[in-house]
């Protein structure tokens, strides 16, 4: 983008201001610009809302037209624009910052603006000359930003959702091969941190892919909350000034535009306030991102190493660890995943704050909850894969280390239990503990099991599951 | 209870020492008073927490028996035992901090010890004879503290959420029947704390009722959530020491007792160190936290006043506002409201806090889990009560105050739009605020409608509603 | 305290109402306790609470008695109650629970009534006879629940304040005594969990010491936040209705008192809505929380084991860890420790949300932060001294295997960086590693260094220490 | 900046990659772009964090050459390229997420890269020719990223916070100039929502502004903690590898790069992993952005209106509120306040989350709290001018509506109190109630007082301040 002083004169209630002059955006999106100056962070980071913004316009002027508002040519135009945003492109004309005052409207008008002067541009007219084509009394039509904007941010997680899932399910089934891989590989299995009994990786990994199962059914499971919109409620949800029948035909073309199978809320002044849906959706990013740092803990617990730590599995080296420390590898990947997570946990909370500021009819602070939301959609669609590629598929076990900390272990007394009794048991641990020697030599030693029945017990499927 | 100093002497495997002779409770349990000073709450705060401990070691007995691992005669005295504190005997007995360290394993003792002590009563003996009967070989017996406690902490707030339901929904009904008490009391809506369209009351009223509503489902699905339990994994998940039968008669049997469809969780393993659907189930709570802390916050202002305020409606007076300015009256309930919702929130972190703090086969914090989840739980199923009997039925409307600030809006403009023109609302609207005017005033004097149709379109039943 | 039926009726602006006969509190009190069945934690769960309510009525008392506004008489029978109060008698009679509205009026009133019936026992008259002796009108005289109640909190957070310290600088100095006592035992540093370059066990005790010590001083400057009261202010700041000198002489009473050098805020108008101190002090026991739960953290981790695990540490066993792991012991006070600390930050955002709350010239969610700061000094009050006499003060090291994690690293070879050169050492690492031999092994193998200069370079005193 | 094809080979420990042949960055970055991509917020987002990077180097150059490890000509060119990174020059080359693991490494090599490639090009060199001048060797010379790293992050909020104070300050006094301006403006003050006495306008912007004044103060003398840095620790604060006199020198010409009176910390193994001036810096913010919350929901609250609200104040115009509401203009600016607020809170809850994961003698997650306190900084950096200028300096007072509502009010009767007694004045504050009129026309009516003792009591200056 060539940048020249060149300006056109735009004019709104409040007065004049110079816009660029190859600028798509207008008056209303500049002065957003100039009042919200805040995070830097501006609506082009996510393409997925432009494109739901794009996608309700589309639609309120498919219906328009149909219910004889918008003349043909007018809508028309409108949907082509709508389109190139849908297709990406002025994607860098959405330049208000995402932290803003408003309740949406400086999105809203920021939509409306570049979809005015694109279809200006596509009827020829000269951007600004909002005679021909009005951002508000036209693009906007039947619309207020208290509707059209909540109706977008669903869309646009509704979006971003699909590659949420399909990440995750990627992962878990990364998690799954490895699990099958590490079938034999017997272990500790260990409790507050302190030896327990013995167990395989393959039974560890795969007690991570469970837990990561039940939230792509979960997740899948919310979706649906976001199908929920406040399309033709207007204002406040009692729908002045809208054509009674407008409300049902823009929801309905927006499910066919977006292939979502939205519905309109049954009450229009609840579902323009409430923030409910993303409340919950942000607490199972929560909770999907506890689950994932807890994967990341264990990992980092499990490499500690190379020598002086647990060592059982080696991941895979991504950058060198240090510049004084020759040789170390540090565990990267699981530490940004960890730092995923506190970050999404973080926008979990600035999403309660601003649900519970809701008022009355509207709730103001919807800017930030969408943010933080999709942001946070964004870090876990980020996060797993960069687990799953550049950590997981590339891990592998010390076979030898596991099984000599199962062998040398306190703790496969507890298989011995049934067979030589709670207190003989209790005894042998406590008297390996004070000897430093391993439990099967003492009970080599004491002739407690013969040989067969010692070596029967011990084996590994013995140990890693029920039985008495 | 009476107080004396007489003492029995019981031991383990630290050593000896002296428990209050009347005590059911045992060694372990005193330890972990010792141990945990804390937070003074203990486990009997808590009653469904009780009850689900005893529920758990009554079907785990009758598991036991049936697979003849407990002789007939004991595990019918464990059964009343337990039964006795199934029906609130005994709750004083348990005496341990809710915060504790140990996974929850002071807590399983506490009970293993109440429960034994009981039967020993029943059998004639003297409390602390564990060789007729005893708290770990006979009452844990097939048990890990890794799968009882979770199981019972889920059943917990199973008997726990029905009470809370039931409380959601008689608020959401009371809300219903006051909508449509104000069915036709007209009054303004508004968007970010500014006049915007009008609305009635009841439409108002309704809102609160469907979003509640909406919660009324959500959290009974969750309850789905908790059904799944690890009973029969034992220490970690492998089920080690266990009959392969003993779990899902062990299940089946706490199914039966509790009234509950529990099924086991397939992948055992990853169900002894999930906390996911307590994560989840908190955020749950969080959610409704919220959404009744923001009814809480429109109540507060809409009731603003008396006379310096919006005082569209009256809340009923509940106990004197002031000993310094004579009659003045306090939202008091919904101020507990809110504070019990912020309450909520800060228990949800902690939970989220301790979720993530799980490490490899086990979640040490749990017992923290434990307590947040059921206080929150306790919390807003008083709260509910609260709000609706002593403040939501009670309320009237000032109908005349809200009718009055409908005539004298700005905000009626908007009814005009389609029959004046935006311009020209405009500018009405303008000279009304600068002249201190009403625009129907304006509207008036200037002729734009004729007085027919300026009723018509403002006629509060077409101003509430779609029309174009 | 024994229980009858026996009731005396009292009488406010809402109606009458039968108060137990035997209890000093009224009908005020009564209301609150029907209001607010909420949390279960009355006010008797804070013992400085309650003292410190005590001392601003009798501070109240006596100013008013000096500017002649109460008569002698009654002012010394008040100045009496409150003594008992502040002594501890009565506590049982504040029963309103912590989380309820109205600003702390309940409380407020509580206090009133109880020392007002204290003061009419004294005087042989009828508990309720207030004709004689009025709660409101002389033992609330010149103050409003806004000034007295906001006070009280602050005067009950500097009465609990002293403990804390005391305890935190008794752990301080514990885990410098251990520093001292393992100024010797070299083993490995570790960061991000990988085996780093060598420490000793003393250093990393007095870098516990020292982080705690920096919050001895931190919490002690923060006392001075909480010396600034508004006593004088009354209802909104203004002090409205009170003798312009009151103020001053009711601020020096209280400082007498407490013993603690209150003075008073300069704009009491904003001293009466802005909860910033408790915000603050609430964040700083976070910060305090945070660092706790760290070295918790840490402790859990150099203590894994006893076999498959760092193994560099001994926590002393405080209970049993396992029914079914004979021998297990489970490092339950450092979890303990965990815990509190979650819960101080879950309740230090429930402080966040109230203080947010905050509306116009009051902040209405006070009893909510009063309730979080309170139950989160005295749980830290309670984890140190847990900490420290049943953990820290037990704590053997296990020096054998400390310093073979030493020799057997590969992070030594950054000692002989600067003498071999940094190319060798990275050789060396990885042939070291390859080989699942000893880096030290290797340099004697390729005599790199003469065999005194081996020495003297991995002497422990080198290479804990700058030096090149 | 144009784009071509054209690469150079790089390589490190891992092997080799493509650099842009245009980049001044390295290989690490290069990796660390790989493997971290994930905000999409990059170093460059934060120039004080790249200039304070830049200014460590430089001290750490300094230090070196004087010791006499680096020679001269080296130190000399490193020094001129950090100066050109300190004067804003090459900060596009920060090309790292802000959210990446590695405990700052990536950070670092990402500075020791382009100051290298930097002094490379002035050398005449090709970029990448490290033979000539090493990013290791010679840039990071006798540093760890594990004490360069939390060094240049500390520096880097030093550099912040003047901005941040300045911007309070100038906040500070445009309310306190509010204040004088609305002095003599009569209105009503209320407690819980509900009309309590009389006050100023004038008192209440001076109360904003005291509330604002104590975090000046306060936050300046944060400054403090964060002067004290572990340069010259190395690896985990032992100092391994550096010349015991490099600490002290690096630190001390750093204070006079920096212009900051920076000390080295006495505890350097725990200042290399204590995040605790992080956490109450972070703390300090969210005590700030709860004020400011609280202060933008007064403002909100006061402007409500235009006619069915309170309607005290009027806040300027700075967009139009709505396209469908004819004339509506928002409290935006205050609305962008609160959602910064919120978004302060969720970073302050990040922070406590990375903090809380620090293990043994490092904390891995300091990127992410470097992330969030720069971030908070940034956004109330910006908010308070925003609300400064876009809204406080243009706000005005409906002089007569307040008055109106305090003639109107029945607290007014509070002032009366001492007067007519606290039974007359409870009666005539129901009887105005009951019949919808004045006190003030009930007590003429009545002849409680001559009309000049009524006067004198209603007197603004009377009812606003102490005195009986």
């Amino acid at each position: 983008m060539t940048h020249t002083n060149a300006t056109r004169t735009e004019k709104d209630l409040l007065g004049e201001a110079q816009i660029p002059a190859t600028a798509y955006y207008g008056i209303q999106t500049w002065r957003a610009q100039q009042n919200f100056d805040l995070s830097g962070v501006t609506l082009s980071h996510f393409p997925q809302l432009i494109r739901a913004l794009a996608m309700v316009k589309q639609a309120a002027a498919r219906a328009n037209k149909q219910l004889g508002y918008l003349e043909n040519s007018r809508a028309d135009l409108i949907e082509t624009a709508c389109q190139q945003v849908i297709d990406g492109v002025h994607h860098d004309q959405f330049v208000v910052d995402m932290i803003q005052g408003g309740a949406g409207t400086s999105t809203n008008m920021n939509a409306n603006e570049v979809i005015a002067n694109v279809a200006l541009d596509l009827m020829g007219h000269d951007k600004g000359d909002y005679q021909q084509l009005h951002p508000n009394n036209d693009v906007n039509m039947s619309q207020s930003t208290n509707d059209a904007y909540p109706t977008a941010v669903r869309v646009a997680i509704l979006l971003s959702h699909g590659d949420l899932v399909v990440a995750l399910r990627s992962l878990q089934l990364t998690l799954a091969d490895k699990a099958l891989e590490f079938a034999d590989v017997i272990k500790m299995g260990r409790t507050q941190l302190q030896d327990a009994v013995p167990m395989t990786l393959g039974q560890e990994f795969q007690s991570w892919a469970t837990t990561l199962g039940e939230d792509v059914e979960r997740i899948a499971g919310l979706a649906e909350l976001l199908t929920e919109i406040n399309l033709g409620g207007t204002a406040i949800g009692t729908g002045i000034n809208a054509d009674e029948r407008y409300g049902k035909r823009a929801v309905s073309e927006l499910a066919r535009i977006s292939g979502y199978p939205l519905i309109q809320a049954t009450d229009l002044v609840e579902a323009s306030s409430d923030m409910g849906a993303f409340v919950l959706f942000s607490s199972m990013l929560k909770r999907l991102a506890i689950k994932l740092s807890k994967i990341a803990n264990d990992l980092r617990l499990l490499s500690m190493g190379p020598r002086a730590g647990l060592n059982e599995i080696n991941l895979p080296a991504q950058q060198p660890g240090s510049s004084i420390m020759p040789g170390k590898i540090n565990p990267v990947i699981p530490e940004a995943v960890n730092q995923v997570a506190y970050q999404v946990m973080g926008n979990d909370l600035a999403v309660s704050f601003a649900a519970e500021a809701g008022q009355l009819q509207l709730n103001a602070m919807e800017p930030l909850i969408a943010y933080n939301v999709l942001e946070s959609i964004r870090l876990i669609s980020k996060a797993m894969p960069m687990l799953e590629k550049r950590c997981i598929s590339g891990i592998t076990a010390n076979v030898d280390v596991c099984r000599a900390q199962v062998d040398n272990s306190i703790g496969v007394v507890t298989a011995l239990n049934p067979h030589i009794g709670y207190d003989n048991a209790t005894r042998l641990a406590k008297a390996a503990l004070a000897s430093d020697r391993s439990v099967i030599d003492l009970v080599r030693e004491e002739a407690l099991l013969s040989p067969e029945q010692l070596e029967e017990v011990l084996k590994p499927e013995n140990m890693i599951r029920p039985g008495r």
